[in-house]
């Protein structure tokens, strides 16, 4: 059953897949990351037209990688920055691009709210098990010689990717605490929509009082799910390239699910339903956000987010058998 | 005389200059780029220490400028992005940087306050004489016939620098209103130390109810005077590498000034005294402040920051003889 009290508040986290800024096969140009980006922020509009309260978070990775890249490729004439910087310039960029067509986008439905992007590191634990094993590709890929190199001199961990070459993995450490958590929570209680916690946030290992950068890539999914929960968020809602999560996916017996219970959701994961790089961490986020709290997580495609939202499109996810036959 | 309500708040800008961040001859490593914001924060603690309200805003003039080159040299894999898009991620770059290290700061002298980095659009008007006059160099040096090409191709503006080579150089229009200023106000008053404005602010130029980035630098001291005005500060403060304003400068007669009024400010102005690429911006900045009804602008160097927001170092500006009499 539906708490009262939360749905009066409907506050929605969106966490927004990379494709959401920049597509497969697109070369990520300013005017098609800005195209996609407003695609994006007109759905994110209706949400806020319909009366939620909207937090929006994104990933990162095609333009992390991008940064990577030209990082390694002027590298003899401007130091290459390490990834947490990376992270941090990527989250003004899209922070930038999300607030420009999100007030644009608003501004056409007649509506006046702020919008503002704030820089979000998130906490891990330096004893993360992830940082004894990297499995997180990033950046570009290179022969055997300058990676076997960077191994060498700089301590970093790479594999090699069949036919592909070598790319460097970093690892992908649990999100603990987002650090400017109480900041967030301001603006959000100010009424303004907030951008934050871009790419799963900042990773920063703590240091006595002190917050130090590491070079790692926190899921954003599993980000966004942190940043529901502290948030007090009524719906955690994942949009990506896919309309409904499936089980036996791709294969003949496939069947898409509506709504489930996160013990159903337990029981597929351990089936090994869904993927580690694609669906796996979505439907763990949402697992986490259900039991950690939250009423509802939503995994939805970005043009049936509305829909999905009032509960007629999408997978849902909820805690129990009852809230499963009640509807949303 | 101090108007009691302001001095009550004591809300400080301060302005930063790229020294801050990245000193001359400095590569732009990762660790000289943290050790100078590092000892920047330091001294902006102090002034929390003290009881001031500070908020924070800074130049990204070598940060866009490496970004830059680095979008050149990889322009062949990555499309190039726009400059507004690199002031964009110079923002979250530098942000996170001086969050990071002025949490660190704060923490070591037992305060705790919300950091906080706002990404920033500053509108500027499409009609600023800059736009038919760009001056502003930017970006890496390069021959003739590679900036004769950029001209003929993208209609851009490139201009000879004796003997360093050709160098692109874009309109430095006057900023005339923040776009986050509600956003930014809210968070001051929540009582978080707010970075925001970075680079002047991200040039946007409105056309309708929209916002639309373009290719310009706003000068920083004058969109942190913006900025000052626009949250009501009692002093507006830019930190720089000179320990006073000087007329006559580096000739026999040079003459640092410790309290000026606007009308000699002006007057000095006049004659010439100040570089346009250098102090001229930022005695402009203050100039703008007080005759927009700030009580008082300082420029002072970063070492003597808190003497000089005690009114015994740098050089403080107020409007009238009476006020310059009174002391601060």
């Amino acid at each position: 059953m539906a708490d009262p009290h939360r749905d009066h508040v409907r506050t929605i986290v969106v966490a927004l897949g990379g494709n959401a800024i920049l597509q497969p096969g697109q070369a990520g140009t300013a005017e098609e990351q800005l195209a996609n980006v407003d695609r994006t922020c007109r759905q994110i509009a209706k949400m806020i037209e319909a009366g939620y309260r909207v937090v929006v978070t994104h990933g990162n990775g095609p333009q992390v990688g991008n940064l990577l890249i030209q990082n390694a490729e002027a590298a003899k004439v401007v130091p290459a920055l390490p990834m947490d910087m990376c992270g941090a310039e990527s989250q003004g960029l899209i922070g930038y691009m999300m607030q420009n067509r999100l007030q644009a986008a608003l501004a056409d439905l007649g509506l006046t709210r702020p919008v503002v992007t704030i820089v979000t590191q998130t906490v891990v634990s330096a004893g993360d098990p992830s940082f004894q094993k990297p499995t997180k590709p990033v950046g570009p890929f290179y022969t055997e010689v300058k990676a076997k190199k960077a191994m060498a001199e700089k301590g970093e961990t790479w594999i090699e990717d069949a036919g592909r070459g070598w790319r460097r993995v970093v690892p992908s450490p649990d999100p603990v605490r987002i650090v400017e958590e109480p900041a967030i929570k301001t603006m959000i209680e100010a009424g303004a929509v907030v951008i934050c916690v871009g790419g799963g946030g900042i990773p920063v290992v703590e240091e006595g009082a002190h917050y130090r950068g590491v070079e790692a890539v926190i899921d954003k999914d599993l980000g966004g799910a942190r940043l529901a929960l502290n948030v007090g968020a009524d719906t955690f809602m994942i949009l990506t390239d896919v309309r409904k999560v499936a089980i036996n996916y791709k294969s003949p017996q496939q069947v898409d699910l509506n709504r489930l219970t996160i013990e159903e959701l337990r029981r597929y994961q351990a089936e090994g339903h869904f993927r580690a790089g694609s669906m796996g961490p979505k439907v763990e986020a949402c697992r986490r956000f259900v039991a950690g709290g939250g009423r509802r997580a939503v995994i939805a495609s970005l043009e049936e987010a509305l829909q999905a939202l009032d509960g007629e499109a999408g997978t849902q996810i909820v805690e129990t058998i009852e809230a499963k036959l009640a509807g949303s």
